[in-house]
């Protein structure tokens, strides 16, 4: 494995092969197999659960990582062409990429969505400008369109939880939340839900609408699994007999880079914050899957998320073993 | 060993065992014995001693930690129940906590004390609010009403520097400082002290005297250790052949979570700082100890600070060495 | 080796066989000869390269490192002796650094140039007063006056390039930075080259002249190596057949501490901007140095930085490879 970047684009068996590495590695540490080795992290955007699960999967190797963020140890940093620097910033992408790439024996990388231009974010245009400055293996740690490794760790807890592939009922709901966060989220899990083979609904209120050529990829990835893809606002119809609720916030799509007419859109929907009264029709075991951060008794009331519905402790652990297996593929390539 | 939260709850022989292994691990170093374990370390508040000594700790033997602070890496955290998180905290506590845990072998906590309410404080009940949700082996990295890793440390230095158990004499003094900080240090200081066996006085400015029943908990500890716990103001009285002047700054017990009342009776302390004429009746061989961070000129005079009397360099190194014993315990438990 | 503190200071045999011990290590890893081993590391200022490459460095060699920087984990921390700390900063460097220092099995240490008076920033003052406070092997991570983590990196990229020792043609020029910036990169680059026995040039405007302290032992050294040193304002001239143009921002040397006249001075000089027609006299192989961060389109522009000319990132690299035959000889002394 050369990158590790967007999981609808693997295999499904090489998906597999990842998860059957996890699984191994947490039963069976292995903690001298990347002695020496260097995983070198670059977060565009505040993190926690990334910047703490990429650290610990090294230790847990046996070789360790540095942190460049944007709170810590940067000369304030240009990330635009053709500027003549003479701001804040004393110090360009151009060269604190290659730089920080030559460091490691693999890199990781944040970036953030622009969310000026759909098209562009959707393309991942910023993510894969900064990847072309990379010589080393590169892991995706979340950019405007995807989410690689918090998809990989979610299947993982899919299969941890018992969750049938085929036929497996999973509904990415749109759910309230004061600021308009980016879209890799919902595409990533939607279309490794797909892929996955399991029927999935994406319930939002209107406005927030998936993109189309997302919608497309992902009824392609279904139809290859055996799985479904639809989406509507009709909660009642989305949730009934569902296995899965996994709770989501993105930006209005039919808005994008219109943070007012966002803003009027989205304060009228305060009511998408998950609550017990939503599992009313689901299946009963339904559980909820969130990615963090969850903001409480705004997108995911208390009563739910203190339950045994709740998945969250479980998803965000499952990122460390589901990364160690990337890791260990970056750093070894498969016999 | 399953937790490190509180010395005074220990065993006498417990605490030995553990300054023994420390001793150990300083002169025959075990560079592998913790490969591939992580220690998750999460800061409430700022540090320099814990956060390096902790990190030192574990790469001394093999494995590593990786830190959560408030500076670095959290999108705002939110500490109280039934919020409506619409503001800036973007994540609960009540989720980053079983996270961090869930990526080490081993967890260490830095809590806050409130200051409001004083019985809250000392009942520790924002500490042990956060402990409730974490499953692994805990340490407390200095909470409201503890500090055992700071004892531990201070044990192993009295030890060094050839202390006494029985007839030892240690004041712990109340200093001079702008701001109102914890109880943790003196209280930790003073029952460790007397669980050790020494004759402890606690001198301080009226207003300042430490709860009742933190010194009915000393007094039962030096009861069975053979030593004695004493409190007063007179400073003379206080230091007469004493073999170690503890420096401490805390908080008006008379005003507590009173911020106004505390400023106007701290602001007419400002003679509470350590200098050489202090030590005139004690010991000859009298030193000082302080856990820093000290304000020089204003806690503790430069004089002293840049005498031989000083053991605190010495105090913070042991911080390292005895927190590794710590370690050692609780991921390898004792065979 | 006890330090590494300056690199002219060593005999060139000594720098020889840091750099064949550092070609070694690149090609032939040893992840685990520094297991166990800690090197801490105080920055009083920001860094990108040196906090990266120490800590990958330690990484590679099977050790760690933990780092206390200013803008996390510190206390507000003081540095002036004799200061009553009755203001901010809670923690003085008089207690911080042997603190850092006992943690580690060596210490890197990045001071700051105060830039008030000259001869106290060449004389290298506020570095050595905290170097006093270490007991430790101590590594300059770049002081005032000397930077020979860099120099001793840069060594090895020219070594690498195929620039030839005797007859090879070094350019130092200054370059426009809306900042004034420290005089140890010129100051290391200068005297490294000249004993590397290059012939050196320093192309500068009026006002940004070497001092005549530091030209002195750089003729000194180019003597020794069979070099020359010559400084001119005139740029057609001192490129003529330069091999290496190396583009570094210093601090008006006319006008040092004195903020508004060395600003208007310098706003009149935002032509010293490296541009391709600056190459136009030299050997037409001459690559482009430079020590990093460097501002775009400010010192030098976007198309020599992104042509081939530029060796910018080989040289960050490089830091890294030359800081683990420096930790390798501090941590194992040589047998």
């Amino acid at each position: 494995m050369k990158s590790f970047y967007d999981l609808a684009a693997l295999e499904t068996e090489h998906v597999e092969e990842l998860l059957t590495l996890s699984r191994h590695l947490q039963t069976h540490p292995e903690p001298r197999v990347l002695q020496g080795k260097v995983f070198s992290m670059l977060f565009l955007s505040r993190s926690l659960r990334t910047l703490s699960s990429f650290q610990a999967a090294m230790i847990r190797m046996g070789g360790g990582a540095f942190v460049i963020s944007p709170d810590m140890s940067i000369h304030g940093m240009e990330v635009h062409s053709g500027v003549v620097m003479d701001g804040v910033a004393a110090e360009h992408l151009r060269e604190a990429v290659p730089v920080i790439a030559s460091y490691g024996d693999a890199m990781g990388l944040r970036a953030v969505a622009e969310r000026r231009h759909m098209h562009r974010d959707l393309a991942d245009e910023a993510y894969l400008d900064i990847a072309k400055l990379v010589d080393k293996p590169l892991v995706n740690m979340e950019s405007a369109a995807y989410h690689p490794c918090q998809s990989l760790g979610d299947w993982k807890t899919l299969d941890d939880l018992g969750v049938a592939r085929q036929g497996g009922r999973l509904v990415i709901s749109w759910t309230f939340h004061p600021q308009a966060l980016p879209l890799s989220g919902p595409i990533s899990t939607l279309q490794s839900a797909a892929m996955r083979g399991m029927d999935v609904t994406v319930l939002r209120p209107d406005g927030f609408e998936m993109p189309a050529s997302v919608m497309q990829r992902a009824r392609t990835l279904a139809a290859r699994s055996g799985g479904s893809v639809r989406e509507t606002n009709d909660r009642r119809e989305a949730l009934q007999g569902a296995h899965i609720l996994y709770a989501k916030e993105w930006s209005s799509t039919r808005h994008y880079g219109d943070p007012i007419a966002e803003t009027k859109l989205r304060n009228e929907l305060t009511d998408w914050c998950v609550s017990e009264p939503w599992f009313k029709n689901t299946d009963p075991q339904c559980r909820l899957m969130h990615a963090m951060p969850v903001r409480r008794e705004v997108s995911v009331a208390d009563a739910v998320l203190d339950s045994a519905r709740s998945a969250i402790i479980r998803q965000a652990e499952n990122r460390m073993w589901a990364q160690m297996a990337v890791l260990y593929r970056l750093f070894k390539p498969a016999v």
